[in-house]
């Protein structure tokens, strides 16, 4: 095959609840200019890998669709696929693949799959790295980009790097992907320099990632053949609507990664991209801040504060915002709903809204 | 003198600068319903008094006057005596007096004055001090009710208690008056027994006050007097227009209290009235509280709390608050301002004041 093509597919699902209330079912973190520079998440992420690629498939849901396409004045619309119902990364990731490779049966198609909500500041390190990925992903390797772990997170999964590939400068062997470690086992995998963080950017064939998936999860390779089939013709409806519910829901490190990993089929390229998965207010008030003192996500006139170091304010709504005498205070103020908290609990967030939806507040949600 | 009349004196000023965002300079602490009762602190002042006299005036500013009459449809419209500017309790209170003994010139017009912004939940306590208090007026002493101190506050100034008077029960004679103490020395005075909170509750025949006046603050007291002749007259205006201005600005403390208890001229009525000047959050939330609980100032359903024991909030938009993880947490939600504290720095929201009005920031005074 003399042509060759490389895309980016961009899951862009996920409500972002620990960012609650400014991240919403309806208007999702990824949809959000969290970082203060007039781009959402997904803008962001677009922005970042169209340059580094023959186009970027965004795979999202029903409901955001709309936003998508409004935000991504760039995307095409055949290149935002839209999944009827969530089913896990497996199935938006291996949709792409197989309706990308069904587009392009004549050419290598090198995929690379990266979430639509995360942040990552080098973009000059990003691209190598990618790069460097794709040259693995030629030889039919499965190949994560493994970022560097700046503290013991407990938070995300980890991978463990083998050794040098050879033939190829600045990438590894994969060991082993591992389950989100313990404080203790996280300081221990930070000490010995040989594990990287697992933020789900893999980049391989199209092709190589759909006959892994015909050995590991065969009937969900079977539907999505089908659905992939049928996605460009008259028919895509009825299939989805038959095929897509009966989809195993599951994330593409267990269907694939780790049980590939231990045949020594992926690859690992460690880099410093100055990642952040924004995953709660503390991390993106880590983002933002000024070492110890106010941060805001907005605009900072509204924002007065005593006594109260390190605070992270978001003034959604105009209205003046003062915070006395709360250090590390985290404050959230939209136009129907208020959260007080502070940097420490920002992992709980969740707990508030799983009891909103408990209680089926479902305007707050 | 066969007819006596007793008159409530109510000066109704000061914007309750410690419960910003709620109270305002254009919206102040006694003209809110701060106990969530339905009605406001000096509509509450005003019911309590109304049964105990034979008349209750409020004295207030021309910014507040209308906000008066409307919360007070029983008020008759002579007994709203406007100031044409704040010149400090002894004017506002004199004033008054002067005004009520010139238009009851042949009757013995005693006079209590009680803060329109207090809060008192022992209304048959109080209705017992206030009547021992007038008892012990008709003996030409000044009388203060002498408030219970249930813990060794240095925000209030003290009454010293002397002897019983003997011929009226439960009335003492004053030793003296003190200014607010250091906390060392308010727990040596709650140790001691014999001091009591002064609230400002005064009670005198009229005549009396204005015969101390002469002597202590000869000037007021002769402008007072001038005043109050063209008061119910068309001369009021230019009256006011002149003299006003020129009075001294001092409180009834300092001008009548502390040089008359040397003379041994006070007696003080010792009561216990679950009273409250509700000065800051922190006195509100414990007015309100229930132990340890959250606490709400508004519709609680609104509110949700988690990991904040103690949390006191104020809903005033209509928004949903969440507070997480911040104990003793103080959030004031109106809809131009939020301010995100705790009960322990209830007394720095002052501070926060000063420095919107040092920005000129006055739309959020």
């Amino acid at each position: 095959m003399a042509a060759s093509l490389f895309y980016a597919v961009v899951p862009a699902g996920g409500a972002g609840t620990r960012l609650w209330p400014l991240s919403r079912a309806g208007n999702p973190k990824f949809l959000l200019d969290l970082t203060g520079t007039g781009a959402t998440l997904l803008q962001q992420t677009w922005d970042r890998l169209a340059p580094l690629t023959d186009g970027v498939v965004v795979v999202t849901g029903t409901r955001h669709a709309d936003a998508v396409a409004a935000q991504l004045p760039g995307v095409l619309p055949h290149d935002v696929i839209v999944e009827p119902s969530p089913r896990d990364s497996m199935a938006a990731i291996g949709l792409a693949a197989a309706v990308l490779a069904q587009r392009h049966r004549d050419v290598d198609v090198v995929i690379g799959s990266f979430a639509a909500d995360h942040v990552i500041t080098e973009g000059a390190a990003f691209a190598d790295a990618v790069r460097t990925a794709v040259e693995v992903a030629r030889r039919d390797l499965v190949v994560t980009i493994g970022i560097d772990a700046d503290h013991p997170s407990t938070a995300f999964g980890y991978v463990e790097m083998g050794e040098p590939l050879g033939d190829v400068d600045g990438a590894y062997a994969v060991e082993a992907f591992t389950e989100k470690p313990d404080a203790e086992t996280a300081a221990e995998y930070l000490a010995t320099g040989r594990y990287r963080w697992n933020a789900g950017m893999y980049v391989m064939r199209a092709r190589v990632l759909l006959d892994h998936l015909a050995r590991f999860q065969p009937t969900m390779h079977l539907g999505l053949l089908e659905i992939a089939e049928a996605w460009d013709t008259q028919d895509r409806e009825s299939v989805l609507e038959r095929v897509w519910p009966t989809l195993t829901k599951i994330a593409i490190d267990h269907a694939i990664s780790e049980p590939l990993s231990r045949e020594g089929g992926i690859a690992v390229v460690p880099a410093s991209l100055g990642w952040s998965d924004v995953g709660d207010w503390r991390s993106l008030a880590e983002l933002i801040a000024a070492d110890g003192g106010t941060s805001v996500l907005g605009d900072s006139s509204l924002v007065r504060t005593i006594g109260s170091g390190g605070a992270f304010v978001v003034p959604a709504t105009g209205r003046a915002v003062v915070v006395l005498g709360v250090p590390d205070a985290v404050v959230v103020d939209t136009p129907d709903a208020l959260l007080v908290s502070t940097r420490e609990h920002a992992q709980q967030v969740k707990v508030v809204v799983d009891a909103l939806k408990a209680e089926e507040a479902t305007d707050l949600l």
